[in-house]
């Protein structure tokens, strides 16, 4: 494991997220509590992953406070995971990860799902970066500066 | 390390996505890219990175066909690292993670640094989904299906 200590303390916002999201495990738990999944079970029949892993890795997300735990909704003494306000907010990343994949990740076969509009079932629009008066912003147009 | 047997071949977009971006340094040194940042050492410095961990970063990253080496711009016999289409492509993942961070990585703190066009130094507007029509949709307003 190398010394973390650059990024741990570091005053930029994706290395704290990263702190809390950067494990694909990780992530892929968030996408199931996302897509519904509330049980270990759930969790662990889509992942397909060690119990002790699947274990450590809802631990961190209760820890970083993206999920919490609630009593299981059929009274057995399971506790349920559910997606807090913090969890909630990660949707963006998701959806971006999503879309970056269906662009580049599946090299001309179909993409086998698709996010849609739950209304009407159409898909989405990509995300885009907008200036404050609407213009789309690609990489080049911005930059990261102190904040004042 | 747990089996990724139910990921690597999944259908899921994400989970092609953390492939090749599923690790704190991968994205750490993405960033650092999309900074300007193209030099080995530069990478190192800024990262506080072990050199063997920087280069297998590295090798995935170009592996995974995001980053490719060019001859350096000083015409010394070093190799330059810059990002491709599929690379910049991911562009909206970072930002996700950046604004994601600012919202709840800080717990109160000012955060130090912020993202914004490059024209008038304004901050950037957050990721918004969209509809087709262009209405605003939230997580609950979305679902995924298959693709027809």
């Amino acid at each position: 494991m190398a010394k973390r200590s650059s990024v741990e303390y570091a005053a930029c916002p994706i290395a704290r997220s990263l702190l809390a999201l950067g494990d694909v495990w990780t992530m892929l738990i968030l996408r199931d509590a996302f897509l519904g999944r509330r049980r270990f079970g759930d969790f662990q029949k889509s992942l397909g992953l060690a119990k002790n892993i699947l274990s450590s890795r809802l631990k961190k997300l209760v820890a970083h406070g993206l999920l919490t735990t609630v009593p299981a909704t059929d009274d057995s003494a399971f506790r349920d995971y559910v997606l807090t306000p913090k969890g909630r907010g990660a949707f963006p990343v998701l959806v971006a990860l999503r879309q970056w994949g269906e662009e580049f990740g599946f090299d001309g076969e179909q993409v086998p799902t698709r996010l849609v509009d739950r209304a009407n079932r159409r898909p989405v629009q990509r995300l885009q970066l907008l200036a404050e008066d609407g213009r789309k912003l690609k990489l080049g147009d911005t930059e990261v500066i102190a904040a004042s």
